[in-house]
């Protein structure tokens, strides 16, 4: 007897996730001192200042349990976002919320619509509960948010944009989403992923919670990105009352730390920490520009903090070159495309360094090709 | 339309788990300013300092995701324990475990067994999957084993057993352990919940993990007891390593957080603040034991750090009688139990408050009864 017999066959289909290594462990296996990750679009300034002295000053009732509703933090969101905190759901990361999306709503027989490349976590909610995944590719690496509407059929339940994409940096404007959302119909649940939203410069860029009255339309968020706290895990979710209620149900009861909640709320506060994470963005962003376009790559013109760019080589190559000098990037192969690398924008000197070597891996494998 | 037309109609029976309101929120809603919780099973003497320095000097990496694979916390357990890193899986929480186990194993059709009174995660796990849930009633409060293993049937997939039982406080020996799982067909997982572990002092008592190479038991052990870190969300189970890879593959990739991590490291090798929380848990026992015997309440006598009591008035009246004076326990009639109240061992003044407050309330009570 093994435990292989008695899994829920649905699971098979699931891709185990391939986290980006963790700094230390690369310096370990490489005996490198000096690694710099870019690889998971973190902000390169850090967490707020304001944010690690809530939480430092959280620590000493680390041995409570949290509270299992977020109180002050949804109060906080609310006010900040203009909602109703039983219209806010805080989970453990956004990806715990997309999972109890796909636990509340998904099973088996029902289509879930996602973008192709797009990030991977709707993949594994929608296989988890043993709903069929149906990707949309469009003609360009961005949404085809036509082709999208397009796939709906009786048996789709969701839909997830993810706008700003990952990995592509692209987004879709507000007449578009409009006219999108308009078009399907309003048994498909529409979940609008905004972890990149506080990047985005575009005036044409449209808040998903806007679209919060349609009762069927969840937008999520998070603190993992500008906010500084990827390592504390708080992400949210925005939508109807009712969808929210639901949501919770299936929710565990203390599915969010303490001292990420405390850290949380004061980030939220912390405008001078948001304003300089945006112009240390845009410097990069521009600087980055310049260094592809200087060594003759192409990209893909990015609204977010990361960008997606073209090599000569196969991506896992360049990566694992890159590596071995200490800069770590993602391979975009995870995400269907063989030949692109996801850099996350960094500081001015990572910026610099990650061109450097960047140069030089290229140089390298013309060399031995 | 309405979302609720969308939802899975199995998630319709789950319960939303009450929790115990946080201090803060008793505070505010009653303007007291002193209020103690005995009520979720805390540590009263707090982290472990060395936890919170670990903690405080990983802040400054808050920004970077946590590490996926939970590396150090893992050797750091396997070391602890005589097992390997791959037996092990570490959750947000041990409730993040019991979710794991039941999008890996669970379907409609299955039954799963649990004790009555027990833990309510297992059922809102049982339940979220579309399983089963067959609550086996003993004669007395604790697990009554015999009666389990006879439910059994060729749909059982799976079966609980909380030792020590929460919110008995009673346990199973290493006899009657052995003699259950001897009894159980192969194809039925048995998962041990040792969240309680570290406080039993009885030599009878089985270490659950001793029973991994019969390949479909699975232990669980938490960092919130203890070890005084409820706040950060650090449980984990150990299991045969191809058990552990099903749950790692619907498990999301970045589960715990990153300081959670670095602080059960440090509290796991902190042997005296386990040491002196096992003797103010003795002592405080020793004095809740008292006071209750001098108030005439009967008690199941308890290896953890909680206790049970029999109270002649609705719990949830006490309940709410004693947190009017700033005491918060847990009324028992979430578990079944409408007469009792379950108390943790707090500190000797916390213990001293809450057996005036409770003799108060009960002279009290029968006095406009």
């Amino acid at each position: 007897m093994t435990v292989e017999n008695l899994i829920r066959r649905e699971i098979l289909g699931i891709t185990p996730y391939v986290p980006g290594k963790p700094i230390e462990e690369v310096q370990r296996e490489l005996g490198l001192t000096e690694v710099i990750k870019l690889a998971s679009n973190e902000n390169p300034i850090g967490p707020s200042p304001r944010a690690i002295q809530a939480a430092t000053a959280a620590l000493a009732e680390t041995h409570l349990y949290p509270d299992g509703n977020c109180y002050l933090l949804k109060a906080a969101l609310a006010a900040e976002l203009g909602v109703k905190p039983e219209e806010i759901i805080v989970g453990n990361g956004c990806d715990e919320v997309i999972k109890l999306v796909a636990e509340a709503f998904f099973r088996p027989g029902d289509e879930v619509i996602v973008a192709d490349p797009t990030f991977g976590e709707y993949a594994y909610a929608t296989q988890l509960m043993g709903a069929r995944l149906v990707k949309v590719k469009g003609e360009g690496l961005g949404h085809d948010l036509a082709k999208m509407a397009a796939a709906v059929t009786p048996r789709t339940k969701a839909i997830f944009l993810c706008n700003p994409n990952n990995p592509t940096g692209t987004m879709n404007t507000r007449a578009e989403m409009e006219a999108f959302i308009a078009r399907i119909p309003p048994e498909v649940l529409i979940i609008i992923d905004q972890a990149y939203y506080e990047y985005v410069a575009d005036p044409d860029y449209p808040n998903g919670i806007e679209f919060k009255g349609d009762g069927r339309v969840l937008t999520l968020r998070t603190f993992s990105k500008i906010y500084g706290l990827a390592g504390f895990r708080v992400g949210y979710g925005v939508g109807d009352a009712e969808l929210i209620a639901f949501l919770n149900r299936v929710r565990e009861p203390f599915n969010v730390n303490r001292i990420g909640q405390a850290a949380a709320v004061a980030a939220l506060a912390d405008r001078e920490h948001v304003a300089r994470s945006l112009e240390v963005n845009r410097r990069g962003m521009a600087q980055i520009v310049r260094g592809l376009t200087a060594l003759g790559l192409a990209y893909t013109p990015s609204v977010t903090n990361f960008i997606l760019f073209a090599t000569p080589y196969p991506a896992v190559r360049v990566f694992a070159e890159m590596m071995k000098k200490g800069v770590i990037v993602r391979p975009a192969n995870i995400f269907g495309l063989p030949q692109h690398i996801r850099v996350t924008i960094g500081t001015e000197e990572q910026n610099e360094r990650f061109l450097d070597v960047l140069a030089a891996v290229l140089a390298g494998l013309k060399e031995s090709s």
